[in-house]
């Protein structure tokens, strides 16, 4: 399938929080809830933003914007799969900010009720850079270990929402899933933490619920 | 244990690269093999020191330098297994450059034959700083998914030998490593590959025996 790639600018704008708040405050006009997923790479962004859609696209119209530094291997996934994705490159950079955030946006042309960014894979740098989604969800699986709310504390910090991914691998694993939550809840007291299998659907019950009051409470509140 | 963290200060050089080749020299006529670890968080780089350093202690005499943005979990954990370390702290940096290995070796007051520095965990930013270290490796999991060379190309051409780490979880994952070799060759053709387990020790002997050859031709060649 054809994937269309667009070439993101670096960014001028001196401010990038204050052009977030602005287009968070124009997605909120638009009535467009945007999720900005963030992980390290390898962590299931794309397979869980796919299980995610499919469970809730009789309710919402969702569209994907894959940012990565190369290749396109996410976005072909992601339009194999029924769903309108364009793939953005942030030529080498390690993070996207509002105004890359804004040249994906441009390219999503139809109406959408939510659009979710894949940020770079990348637990420090687009921790950064507020995109200007309405909300962040960082993915976090299994094998990466439970001492990673201590290693990355800002990414963890500015999490609206951590899925704790990969749980049918647990058995292969040591992760104390106890202190994974300790270690978020000492950095973000007010996060939701799900832990989830996107390979198998188990959890996505209770997230899936969570989402779509989000979504309700923003786009039809 | 307590450990010894060094607040690294932010450099002011602006050319990087001659500054770590300058390094490298200095290393080499020091006859101090210094190895700079690479890898997204939660690869398994901690666990693949100790049992790389288990293999080879009555050969040489290592030391660890554990960098990341917070914490002081990893120095903790080498420390206890009696090999000396330090914690670098970035500052909340991605990345290390030159001048921040260099503050880091200058705590690290023995007589080393070889030093292993573990970056901080991130696939994007350490690739484009140059450490003055003498070979990259770069540490790779089979639950990270078979195309990372392909989104993450800079990090995989710089490496000089990349690990891919926890094949004893193989069977619950979907990971084609011919797929990977091919993505790597495609990046660095020169790249030496070892597939190993840190946790059972599976495919040391390879990778064993190639860190011996690579350290005793810059140390004793």
């Amino acid at each position: 399938m054809d994937v269309k790639v667009i070439e993101l600018k670096e960014s001028i704008l001196e401010d990038n929080n204050a052009d977030a708040d602005k287009l968070r405050e124009e997605l909120k006009n638009k009535k467009l809830f945007c999720i900005n997923v963030m992980s390290s790479p390898g962590s299931g962004k794309t397979t869980t933003i796919l299980r995610t859609i499919d469970a809730l696209k009789d309710e919402f119209k969702f569209g994907v914007m894959e940012a990565d530094i190369d290749a396109a291997v996410d976005a072909e996934t992601v339009l194999n799969a029924g769903i309108p994705a364009v793939q953005l490159h942030t030529g080498g950079m390690c993070h996207l900010d509002a105004q890359m955030t804004r040249q994906g946006l441009a390219e999503m042309k139809e109406d959408f009720d939510c659009i979710i960014l894949e940020n770079v894979g990348n637990l420090v740098c687009p921790a950064e850079f507020d995109t200007g989604c309405t909300k962040n969800v960082v993915i976090y699986s299994i094998p990466e270990g439970d001492d990673k709310p201590l290693k990355y504390p800002l990414m963890f910090e500015k999490a609206d929402v951590v899925l704790i991914n990969k749980i049918d691998a647990w058995p292969v694993f040591d992760f104390n899933l106890d202190e994974a939550k300790k270690h978020l809840y000492l950095r973000n007291p007010d996060v939701a933490v799900f832990p989830i299998s996107s390979k198998t659907g188990e959890g996505y019950e209770d997230w899936i619920n969570y989402l779509r009051d989000m979504i309700n409470a923003d786009i039809r509140g």
